[in-house]
């Protein structure tokens, strides 16, 4: 296939597409496009270079290190190390925990597989790993949580998700903490994949959370790009998963993308000018295509609806209606969703999140994520809420 | 710090530079940053959506998996996993085999370190590993490596590198194919980052290699961006590093960089079209470098001069003369070279490389690496090595 034969298969986004799966990939923006040509444009160095170019990439790594640390309280530059996604930061962070002697591995049950499969890899190693459940809302268990930590004497790592991807469902960070305050041998990860930027975050403190992960492309910034976020006292060390360079202070090998660096400072800055003015957008927007949704179709229940959420994440069920044929008549009619977390999209399984907060499978099956970004408009959520219930009656009207 | 600086900063590139690192990163061409503008502007979708967008994300994954296929004898679009790097791409190869029972590792003396930090975490594992000598040319000693494999019956990794990336010496790749080719339990990986695009390469077969690692801005590609490409049959299975996905059939979660395979494959295609011709044309130029520097340095000598070598390296000693202050001088007259790895090129050690070949410690830390892509020019060659040659009796004359 050759050269325009890609450019077109890239650049025929077709007019009408309605995009409702900015959970999956919040699509860069004008700036986060433009930072990103730039940078490539620039001379391209190694930032590990000792040279006139490799200070150009320094210096803009240091910057974004920066613009990063002050989205989240408490963050310094020294705590921002940046990885290939928040899959590998979790996956270091979890993993970090082979090193540790004695150590207990507690999880929530609707963590992103990206926090599941390394603890489930940990219990292979012999690690006790422990599993909070999560009630009807999608919350964690807090009882769970303290009659397990008072039961374990030794060390911890908890990760536990600020926000779910799939049901946005938030989990009380600051009562975890306030329950770890006293365990100073406790480390308190939470994913924060599809929060930052979106809710107010720190980090550090009694009870931490000591370290937090984050996603780039989840914020319009680049895909390819996320960071372990930490604290300035850790209860026990990380460990670093990519070795044989001493990048980030030797935490994680591998030369920096600095293009995609680039972008997602842009991304950060675009974030921060617009502020809770664009959070209170994305909840309207994502009110009023909910308000649209259910009185189109009555039927239709939003999972973890009366728990806390994140802004821009409504995941319905439409009992009776099978959410993979759903998906493919809105993709047929232009309007992009997900069933669930693209990490798994392809696999014929119920959601692990909406089981685990006690959804049959069937409930699982005919459930379906609707999210949105800043880039989307009034007219988009409403159009796309007309469509969405003209699919479900075409597909009722078929069995 | 403004958007505005930081452009500033990315695009401020002097004119008068002259860059001969392009060992460290090759800079993306036009076309190269051409695709990636056109993929981040293409609407943005993750690539394990299934729908609409997700599928030209997806489209664009598998005609670049075609691409650096058909760079690669004998492998198949199914063998090319992407990662975020070569050093992944190592790590997640030598990593793989603390998975098998009983294995012992064998690496060469002067691989990158993200061979040899992975080896020497399989040795604190209590997994054996060996190191194999190589001569003052650079060249990995055979007798010793089939000393070894005819005394270990068991499996073995080993992991040879095609080309160096300090001194451009080239490994016997095919004498070794020969040496493994009646032990089915023997995994050969090569380190291909410096190689793909310069030489032709092979997977499969009896003997191997069975397994090689790329790296994308080694070859005009951008920086956050390698693979592991495998052939069709692996003596043992490698095992995921970065779980909690399906995607890369299992073996690599995390959302793939799409806007980073688009311009991979759009720098693949440039170097497919050039060839042959554009491989002679970066020797020519090397050569003269070479024979310009030599002629006004009469007392440098080259490092593995008398190897076989990439035809893009030239690394010299030039005795009596701190390499880091030389490469402090050419930073200020605007020449961009390098000590060594980019990897470890801030710490004040000598290249292992080097003193493994049999330099001294003074004769490593006074040679220097050249490094040429084919953006570089015969006047910049020339011009270099005069600029070189002048800083080098200004060095002399201060002592």
């Amino acid at each position: 296939m050759g050269a325009e034969a890609i450019a077109s298969i890239v650049q025929t986004a077709s007019a009408a597409a309605i995009n409702l799966d900015a959970a999956a990939n919040a699509p860069p923006t004008p700036a986060v496009i433009r930072a990103i040509s730039q940078a490539l444009s620039s001379g391209g160095a190694n930032p590990s270079s000792g040279h006139f170019l490799g200070d150009k990439a320094r210096l803009l790594l240091e910057t974004t290190r920066d613009r990063i640390a002050a989205m989240v309280a408490g963050l310094t530059e020294n705590g921002v190390m940046f990885t290939s996604g928040c899959t590998e930061a979790n996956n270091m962070v979890l993993k970090s925990a082979a090193s540790v002697p004695g150590i207990t591995v507690i999880v929530s049950a609707t963590e992103h597989p990206s926090v599941l499969r390394p603890a489930e890899w940990l219990a292979r190693l012999g690690i006790r790993m422990e599993v909070l459940r999560v009630d009807g809302k999608g919350t964690v268990d807090l009882d769970q949580l303290q009659g397990l930590i008072s039961g374990i004497p030794g060390p911890i790592l908890l990760s536990i998700q600020i926000a779910n991807s799939e049901t946005g469902v938030l989990q009380p960070i600051d009562l975890i903490t306030e329950l770890l305050a006293d365990r100073p041998n406790i480390l308190f990860h939470t994913d924060a994949a599809q929060a930052l930027g979106k809710l107010p975050l720190w980090v550090g403190g009694a009870g931490g959370p000591h370290v937090l992960t984050a996603s780039a492309h989840k914020m319009h910034g680049p895909m390819g790009l996320g960071a372990v976020l930490t604290g300035d006292v850790l209860p026990f060390p990380l460990e670093p998963l990519l070795l044989g360079g001493e990048q980030e202070w030797g935490y994680r090998a591998g030369t920096q993308s600095v293009p995609l660096i680039a972008g997602w400072a842009a991304a950060i800055l675009e974030c921060q000018s617009e502020g809770p003015v664009m959070i209170e957008r994305l909840r309207l927007l994502r009110d009023s295509f909910e308000a649209a949704l259910v009185e189109a179709v009555p039927d239709a229940r939003l999972n973890g609806g009366s728990a806390s959420r994140l802004p821009n994440i409504a995941n319905f069920i439409f009992p009776g209606v099978d959410g993979m044929a759903l998906v493919a008549q809105l993709d047929a009619a232009g309007v992009a969703v997900s069933q669930g977390s693209a990490c798994s999209s392809r696999r014929p399984e119920p959601s692990h999140v909406l089981t685990e907060m006690g959804l049959s499978e069937a409930d699982a099956f005919s459930s379906v994520r609707f999210s949105f970004s800043r880039l989307n408009t009034e007219a988009e959520a409403r159009h796309g809420a007309a469509i969405i219930a003209d699919r479900i009656a075409y597909l009722r009207g078929l069995s």
